[in-house]
Parts: C-alpha cells; sequence; structure tokens
C-alpha cells in the first residue's frame, strides 16, 4: 500500500478561491500546498471568470492531484450570491473535468465533521484542525484552511473505502 | 459603411442554453445562424459544464462573431435556480473572454423593449418580432428566439451608437 495519492481541495469564490493539495499514502497525510486565488471586483465578471480558470489550469497542471474535492455549494438564502458562487463553482468544475479529473462534492458539514469531529464547527475550529492534521502546512486565510479541509475530508472518505475494500477482499 | 457587424447572441441556462448569430450591415439585419445546446441532466455537473464548454468555442469558431450579447441574469427568487444559472451563464462569459471577445449584457426587459417595443412583452410576442425581423430564420425554439433577440438589441445599440457617432462628427 506504498501508493500515494494527492488529493486538490477547492472552496469556490468568485472574489477568492481557496486550494490546498495534500498527499495522502496509507492513512498517513501530508501538506504540498496551498493558496488563494483572487479575482479584482474592478474587472469585468468575464475576464474575472477567464482569470480565475487560467490559473486553476495552471494548479492543477503544476501539482497533478489525482481528485478533486470541492466544498458543496450550500444554497444561500440570497439569490444574488447564489448567482456569484455558480460562477465560481463552475470554473472549478471545469477546469477539473477538462483535466480529466473526478470531482467529488461534499457538504460544508460534512467536512467540518471529518475535520474537526462535529458539523457545526466554526471557522477557527477547522483551521487550528488543518494545522494539527498537517502540522507543516503554514495556513493562515481561512479559504486556504477550507480547501486544505475539503480534501482531507476526501482522503478520509478515500481511506474508509479502502479499509471497506481490505475487509471483504 | 459597408461593414458587417457580427453578433452572436446567448440565452444562458445549463440544460438548454439557446444561441443565435445575426449581421448587420448599417441597419440590416440578417440571420445567420441559431440552435440550442443542452446537456442532459443525467451527466454530472461537471461533465455538463465541460460539454457546453466546448460546444459554445465551436460555435464561436465557426461562426466568428465580433461581439456577445447575453441576456442578463434576472436574479431568480429560488437561490438554488440563480446557483444553477450562474453555473451556465460563467460558461458563456468563460467562452467569449478566451476567444478575445467583449461581452454586452442587456437585461431581459431592455431586450423585449428593443424587440418587441414593450419591456414586459411576453415570450410568444418576442418570437413573432423575431421572425418579423428575421424573416429567414427559422426559430422553433423559444431558448434560440431569445438568443436572437439579445442580439438584435446589440445590433439596435450598436446602430444608435453609430448614429450618435455620426451625428456628432
Amino acid at each position: 500500500m506504498g501508493a500515494t495519492i494527492r488529493i486538490l481541495g477547492l472552496d469556490p469564490g468568485l472574489g477568492r478561491m481557496g486550494w490546498g493539495v495534500i498527499d495522502m499514502e496509507g492513512t498517513r497525510l501530508s501538506h504540498v500546498a496551498h493558496g488563494v486565488l483572487t479575482s479584482s471586483a474592478k474587472l469585468e465578471l468575464a475576464s474575472r471568470l477567464m482569470a480565475l480558470h487560467g490559473l486553476l489550469a495552471a494548479i492543477i497542471a503544476e501539482h497533478r492531484p489525482m481528485a478533486i474535492s470541492v466544498e458543496q455549494a450550500f444554497v444561500a438564502k440570497d439569490p444574488s450570491a447564489a448567482l456569484k458562487l455558480g460562477h465560481a463553482r463552475a470554473i472549478a468544475l471545469l477546469a477539473a473535468a477538462q483535466a480529466g479529473l473526478d470531482v467529488a462534492e461534499y457538504a460544508p458539514n460534512h467536512i467540518k465533521k471529518c475535520v474537526v469531529g462535529v458539523g457545526h464547527a466554526g471557522k477557527e475550529q477547522v483551521m487550528v484542525m488543518v494545522k494539527r492534521l498537517l502540522p507543516t502546512a503554514r495556513v493562515e486565510a481561512a479559504d486556504a484552511a477550507d480547501a486544505l479541509a475539503a480534501a482531507i475530508a476526501h482522503a478520509h472518505l478515500a481511506g474508509t473505502r479502502a479499509k471497506i475494500m481490505a475487509a471483504l477482499a
């Protein structure tokens, strides 16, 4: 079981898109890279989307993840916020599909439960646990911590699946 | 003033995206092509977005429009509908920006006012006027008629601009 699985987690947003890459080897997780892609609200929407798409494609090309995990859109109460979020998510999903990668989506509460242990955890608790699980990651932005948390949630599920497969074998 | 301006109009939607291409020469409009891009709800969202993106890029490459006119998103009352619409619009805007084209956005009421004469016109009235303005177009789908209407609205504005420029010259 020496295979390493590289996972890219994304926290989509039009103004700020968090991303984080981790490696999973058996049950061991390690931090690879993370950051936040930003697009200026001064640019036209089409230019912002093109910029985000280009940056994201570059990250995928550089880190070559084997899976992408995206925080599922909570359906905002505010329709105009939902519309903006839809734009950003579409770019994330498109870039993943163009790279031939499957996209796993997890609800925010599911991610928090995987990472913190409870589904109603706050942003700070997610940050603390991400730092504990990935001690070499110097995460400062909440968006990047959320993206790494999405990647950890996917690793968690992949680990569980592997155990079930092993038990059935 | 023999220059022909080719305009691509789009009516973005995730399941059905209407498109229509017209030429404007002076104040004369002529129909070039139209259709509806569809993506199956049975596919994963990422695959649907990639399919729409590919089809739209192919239409842009084939017809080489000089401008793209998109019906502005009315902000739906339903946030989950707004999220879906955001996905589809992002793909339209991205494909336009990647082709180096400016995107003009017009509110649905503005388009109706340009095409029908009143901002609160129904779908059928838009269809009737599109057929009258573009007699050679055999439009049957409302999405395609809306896309052609968006292109006509842009031509209308471009024509008005040209008149103002001529008056000022």
